[in-house]
């Protein structure tokens, strides 16, 4: 028997590209563990013939064992739409659905059905327009069901890719976590601050060890500001806040370099020495991530007791029911999570 | 006779690595145009020595015929240091001495002497501790020498190294301009005005024009916000101050994609219909070009009425005279300022 880490596959937004990828991924065959798809199986066999990758669907009762994985095959859990689905059309009946298959998700991780989770994208509007007014996101709603206060959000390249591209950085992925996610700039300042960069660094630290297999991790930190403040000329946050907090870390143990400028530390010479990088926000460590990573980036989310790992990308709605989706970022995120349920082993 | 354009190469801080890169780049030759270094020839001849470049140096008097360049030979307008000059050891008597430097470039390019100027590294802070307080950088100086209100800071990568990475983006080269450069963080979303962002747009769009030889140049523009502030929901400068700046400058003939947010952007779906990047602030726009272009790109200062190319790093002290650093940046600024005089000509 195989010990390919189970996943659960959480197809996501009905109207949007997630159960196509699904199809796509299982028809070409997993690139590692054994993903089962969390959604409605008749809405997977539409999809499948719509874009021409016929598929065996086997659906799984709970406790039934997950198959081996087989091109052509995908084991299901099954979660029924409240109503019909179709490509790129929100329904706001159905946001229930996609919240159900979180559950579903969630629930077969707690009961050791699987060994993490692999998420499709969903689309909040159309959570919040159908009454979840507080809904923000995946990453929000596995924090508040794990009922944690911060959970961290870390976007990696696939390792093989970036091996593979100009050859200078070496056999790693570009990890890239970040102290603040989705704010607005002005709010970003004010938002680092010591307990924040404390919390998230202990998180991505201790995640890096046991879900990464990394001893000693080392975390290159950026600067909040230009040239990481030049020395006060440019911001006072980096000798307030992000270095003596840094300071205090390292005498936990955490093996930290910076604050640096953000613009010196994505470079390989100090990539190379990086086992992730800080950015203190959401686009001073993105775009660096999604151009190095060119549609093979996958986000993981770091804190919580369980494999997370997800897409990179939106619902697409434009593209969905074509076959024209990339599965690429899906690809990454399940290798990673059958990476990271590896090691968690220990 | 050569029509290479002569290029002011003024060698900068002379306790950093300035001097020692003009003579690398000399003995090695030239990667195009003439370059003229200004600077001290002792100073050059004595770190040509040091680093076991030998170097014919060819003092040139004011009017004096720049010869063809070859490999081994630096033509120099001379300037006299103040002080002796040791590497890695700062001394204020020299400011005066590379302002001098700057100046000489600048009477060069206005009596049309030369056709650019290229700039090695300065140190801002020993300049103004020898009392020049209001200096700020080489930009800051040139913009106000040339009695500017506004420039505009762009770093490109080299052409030839970019074709030749992953193939992907095609065989141009990645510009990055800012909207704003060197501000602490929490005063960047203030400084994107109206008035500014339009400013730096039009200057971007006619010197694209003139020194790039782009008839219609398109340019991508960041939002300011994640998501570019994702329809209001994380922050409304997108939908107050960036889109109807736009939608202006696109009436008066810019040819404007955005505002885009910039990890969706720095992909390569993206880059490849963009002749240039307008990034908001500084972090949102140089780690990624700085990544991309793995030392070997150049700053250029826009909006001026000459060719400014410089250097994307500093005087590096701890590494000054030793020979060991990177000529790698000043070899694209050389060239980059030849390409762009040559198409300055008409």
């Amino acid at each position: 028997m195989t010990d390919a880490p189970v996943l659960a596959l959480t197809t996501g937004e009905p109207a949007g590209i997630g159960p196509e990828l699904a199809v796509m991924l299982a028809a070409a065959g997993t690139p590692a563990g054994r993903p089962v798809a969390v959604g409605d199986p008749e809405l997977l066999a539409e999809r499948a013939a719509a874009i021409g990758r016929p598929l065996e669907l086997v659906e799984l009762g709970p406790g039934e064992p997950v198959p081996e994985a087989r091109p052509g095959r995908l084991p299901v859990w099954p979660v029924s739409l409240a109503a019909p689905a179709r490509p790129g059309v929100l329904d706001t009946r159905n946001a229930g659905y996609v919240l159900e298959t979180l559950d579903r998700a969630l629930a077969a991780c707690r009961a050791g059905e699987a060994e993490g989770m692999v998420t499709a994208p969903l689309h909040k509007a159309v959570i919040v327009e159908a009454g979840q007014a507080e809904f923000t996101g995946h990453t929000e709603y596995l924090r508040d069901a794990c009922g944690l206060d911060e959970v961290v959000m870390m976007l990696a390249t696939d390792r093989a890719l970036h091996a593979a591209g100009s050859g200078w950085q070496g056999p790693r992925a570009l990890r890239v976590a970040l102290a603040t996610t989705h704010l607005p700039l002005r709010e970003v300042a004010d938002a680092v601050t010591p307990a924040r960069l404390s919390r998230v660094l202990r998180i991505l630290d201790a995640d890096l060890r046991r879900w990464f297999g990394l001893d000693a991790p080392r975390i290159a930190v950026c600067g909040l500001n230009p040239h990481a403040g030049e020395a006060g000329h440019l911001g006072s946050e980096e000798l307030d806040t992000i270095a003596p907090t840094l300071a205090a870390l390292r005498r936990e143990g955490l093996t930290l370099d910076g604050p640096l400028p953000a613009d010196t530390l994505f470079t390989p010479r100090h990539l190379a020495d990086a086992d992730a990088v800080l950015a203190m926000y959401h686009d001073q460590g993105l775009p660096v991530l999604k151009y190095a990573g060119f549609g093979r980036a996958a986000n993981v989310t770091l804190g919580l007791p369980l494999v997370r790992t997800s897409v990179d990308h939106g619902t697409a709605l434009d593209l969905a029911g074509r076959g024209v989706a990339d599965p690429g970022s899906l690809a990454v995120a399940v290798s990673l999570a059958a990476e990271m349920a590896r090691r968690g082993r220990g």
